[in-house]
């Protein structure tokens, strides 16, 4: 809380007047837990609630308050925001937002209905989820799925501006939230599927005007990357390392889109995310490290300017995106205060870094059954430190376009994927939903075509041989020592992001349409409630009048449940995962509906 | 119940051991309160269930057991059935169906996807609704919306047998429930806004063969009105009724539809039924008392002969539609036992009748506003007997083409539309979910065109002046007084079906999304729980291992719903009811979700 204060005083002299305010306001309202303000819960990414009227002797007495169907089918993916009497809920495309009146029984106050164009339906990748809305400065932010950013007057509902970030006529799409950060906010860009070249783009809150933007791949003047000064694993990158590690143009068509959950460090006025698998899927058609994709990033968030580099999938070839969520922890190691970062990628690693340097910590698997890595190297000293050591088996490029690369674990959906992790400070553990799946991958060769998928591969999934015979766990992780401390195996992947809170409770969803609530020492089961439909929605709690609720949105779908979102049959559609995901027509069906939790009076 | 073992018995001497196998199971599953096994309750639509775990007492602790999304968004009427282990959940088009292993967490067992051409949605007058499977023999029946009769295997979902009932490219298309009886399926028609001429269908249970058809109009071979033995209000109805009370061949386009809830006496070996509106809704080109128009009917079973009929609203002018539901009681009047008919009518009047003779016994408002006719002749020796004396300032006939009658109560959609009312034995009161609204009607000139709408007349609708401000009430009505007993105003027209216990607790859903519970006795509200959309289903009840539980289907929809469900702004379309509930948006969206309920353990 000092610290806060001090960055908040710093500030307040630094970026005048009007801009403290802004994020001054948002921060207090990150800092009430009464509020869930954000979509991280905080800047942190840590999804931890300080409430605990709601705790582990009493959650099992959970029951539904009241529910809100959102009028809009397929994958429900973010969570509402609570900012005072109103609650903000947003749909996937066509990415409706209400905003309901908490203190009038969850009357609508104002409905936002974007006219889009639905063509860019079928090219949105992995279903037409979107991970929900922003506030900061009296405005709710919309990313829409045609890239459109809208800000929109959080008590109204009316525009008061909007922009385009892409053009979905070439595959550029969205399916982020927004980060709000100081006078800015930042927005990222999907398309990996159809070779659009990913970047962060800071736009000023006040109006929409472009700040900065930094480019995944390409010369240092788009990337903002400083050869000198920008370091990966402590040494500096050099001059272009985003157009030297490709050949010829195919950087430009290169991928490395920006998805995923972005987090923020307000002292090191850092912005951290991870960007997406180079494009195409097929690894023969881009020699090289195609740098930077695959990679999580520390930016300067006035400036755009990349701090550090961690590449973690070097010349990826089984689509393992390095997009999910960096958690910022302060944590002792070996009896020093760590500023860390702790990132479970796709690639079926959990890393821990120093956010400040960029050092590499532990790099460990969450899923014991990984095969396509046998480690990463961990000796600062080796040419290959920081790189996993590929199992040639498992190389999709080694065994050439045209073969059925068999038996990858995970698949390509990572042993996580969008939905995020939490972590509690009381039990310094890390709350993952992981999925628990491998692959077949077969390249083969693509041509680029503006707006056509530009993929590469077909994929089947299944669920690894010699496992629980589940396709998912939900895993308590150790990010100090790399390990998992306790693992509850799930029938299907857990697509939902984890809530934990100062009741030693987790939340979790699952895609079958659960609710659950475990023990966050032992994991135990203490509540499962079934809700309307699958869960790929983040928990999030809220208090109101003295009174704590929890609250979700069901609705399958994703990438996961993309066979049912988009009534697909065929097992290798979906990029694979409707033949991996088919039983999940066994147990639910779509439909976009909040349901909010509370204990009896 | 000696009376019913009675009746089987006569049953199975008389019609063959498979048929009376048949019936008798249905009866048994009908009255055993554990299942829920026809929509309507029981046979006789009661909707009352003897279960009585749930109760006045402790009502106000039900909480959500559990939620299913049926994955279609539109109205969503009619409710589950529970035989056994199953519960059978259906949509709106596209009429999906699950069976859901109710001992197994609410698994899919089954789902039935019917392909239907889309071309039916345009011509469904009041939205894309479906009133609900029906059991019997072993099967399901349902009723698509583009008229095709399926009869589907109860346990795995395969067709076993599949027939068109009408014609989806003449308008003609369906909404109801199936009425298994016996050896027969009895299904109906709708489409009295595209000039379908309605009829009622038997088709044998084992094969779907017609077994035969009664027209609501034409002559005597179509309608199975035998000239002296049929009756009306106790007279002959001689030869023909149903073509001499028309001009020309208007009759052929003439509507009549019959899409409401049938019942049916087994002792009587009677159905009983409603006719919709003649059409056009322009009164002036239609002369005559369009018989069997806006008809309650009574028919023989087997035969389909008409025994009795009852012409509550001879030359409609308003669109008051006679399909409401016919609830059988007996009861007690002046001391001697009646079995009762008792027929909340859209015309605003609430009938009892005998129901074995069509005796009309009682005629009475049953909404205080009710303004186009002052009474029901109610003196046999008046040559208008049973006629409403119609009040010239609300005649649109009168008035005459083009002109705008105001204020006339109630509105198109009647003081009760679809949604069916309750009756509980134990306090001899009908519950009556009823609409509170008046209307602007202005007909006009129009010509048929197979397959257009056929209606003729602009609509307004809006609540009565100088009542409580809303759109609805429901209320407890007793039926041999013809009086309200008491009345809870609602904000909209109670446009779900409610259900009476055993536990002295009356149960209704709203447009809004409330289910409420309410006393019997006193209507003083006991619970209320906001579900994630308006609530247009009907309340059930079934129990499980000693478990009582109620469950209802919300997803706005239905004619009052029409706004929201198709997605109309203009306030005259969807036939008026635009306007009058355009409000509703600020409540609820759509979504079909089951929500079920039970006591804390
Ligand atoms: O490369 C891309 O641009 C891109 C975009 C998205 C997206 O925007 O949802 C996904 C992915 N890739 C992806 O690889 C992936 O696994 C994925 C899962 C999901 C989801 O929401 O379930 N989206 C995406
Ligand atoms: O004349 C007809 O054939 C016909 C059909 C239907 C129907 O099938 O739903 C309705 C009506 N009329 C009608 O008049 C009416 O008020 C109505 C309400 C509803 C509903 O489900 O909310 N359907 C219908």
């Amino acid at each position: 809380m000092k610290r806060l204060l001090t960055m908040l005083a710093i500030m307040s002299i630094g970026g005048g007047a009007q801009v403290a305010f802004a994020n001054d306001e948002l921060q207090k309202l990150i800092d009430d837990p009464n509020q869930w303000a954000i979509q991280t819960g905080d800047y942190a990414n840590l999804r931890y609630s300080k409430l605990d009227q709601i705790n582990k002797d009493n959650v099992g007495k959970l029951q539904v308050a009241w529910t809100f169907s959102t009028g809009v089918l397929r994958g429900h993916e973010g969570s509402p925001l609570v900012i005072g009497d109103l609650m903000y809920v947003h749909t996937p495309f066509p990415n409706t937002v209400y905003a309901l009146d908490l203190s009038k029984d969850g009357q609508i106050v104002w409905k936002y209905e974007p006219k889009q164009d639905p063509n860019v339906i079928p090219v949105m990748c992995c279903d037409t989820v979107n991970r929900g809305v922003a506030y900061a400065d009296n405005k709710i932010f919309l990313h829409q799925a045609d890239t459109t950013v809208v800000a929109l007057d959080a008590k109204t509902g009316k525009v008061i501006w909007s922009v385009k970030n892409g053009d979905a006529t070439k595959g550029e799409t969205n399916t982020a939230t927004v980060m709000p950060v100081k006078d800015k906010i930042l927005v990222g860009i999907s398309g990996g599927e159809f070779g659009v070249r990913g970047h962060v783009t800071a736009y000023s809150m006040a109006d929409g005007k472009v700040l900065w933007r930094g480019y995944s791949m390409g010369p240092d003047s788009d990337t903002l990357i400083d050869p000198e000064k920008t370091t990966h694993l402590g040494k500096p990158v050099g001059k272009d390392s985003g157009l030297t590690t490709w050949e010829g143009d195919q950087w430009k068509i290169g991928g490395g889109t920006t998805w995923g959950w972005y987090s923020y460090d307000p002292e090191e006025n850092l912005v951290y995310y991870g960007t997406g698998n180079p494009s195409t899927w097929n690894p023969t058609q881009r020699p090289g490290d195609n740098r930077w994709s695959m990679t999580i990033f520390a930016r300067d968030v006035d400036t755009g300017m990349a701090k550090w580099l961690y590449q973690m999938t070097p010349h990826d070839e089984w689509d393992y995106d390095g997009v999910n969520e960096m958690i910022l922890t302060e944590q002792q190691i070996d009896g020093k205060d760590r500023k860390l970062l702790t990132h479970f990628d796709r690639n079926g690693f959990g890393y821990t870094m120093d956010r400040v340097t960029g050092e590499l910590l532990v790099a460990e698997k969450y899923d014991p059954t990984v095969n396509w890595a046998t480690e990463v190297v961990m000796d600062p000293k080796s040419d290959k430190y920081g790189r996993p050591q590929v199992v040639a088996q498992y190389s999709t490029e080694q065994n050439g376009e045209d073969t059925n690369t068999t038996g990858v674990c995970p698949a390509a959906l990572g042993t996580k994927d969008q939905q995020p992790a939490a972590y509690s400070p009381k039990t310094e553990l890390f709350y993952v939903p992981t999925n628990h799946v491998c692959m077949d991958y077969e390249p083969f060769r693509v041509s680029y075509t503006a707006g056509q998928p530009y993929v590469g591969a077909t994929l089947s999934m299944y669920p690894p041989k010699d496992s629980h015979g589940g396709m998912g766990n939900f895993i308590a992780w150790d990010n100090k020592e790399g390990k998992i401390k306790w693992s509850l195996p799930e029938p299907f992947s857990v697509w939902s992001g984890a809530l934990a809170t100062a009741g030693d409770v987790v939340f979790y969803g699952t895609l079958e349409g659960y609710l659950k609530a475990v023990d966050a020492a032992t994991g135990k089961e203490l509540y499962r409630f079934k809700t309307p439909s699958g869960v790929i929605g983040n928990v999030m709690t809220y208090a109101r009048e003295g009174k704590q609720y929890v609250a979700v949105l069901s609705g399958v779908g994703g990438w996961a449940g993309i066979g049912l979102a988009a009534g697909l049959t065929n097992p290798t559609e979906g990029l694979g995962a409707v033949g991996g995901y088919s039983a999940l027509s066994n147990y639910t069906a779509l439909g976009g509906t909040l349901t909010v939790f509370k204990l009896p009076e």
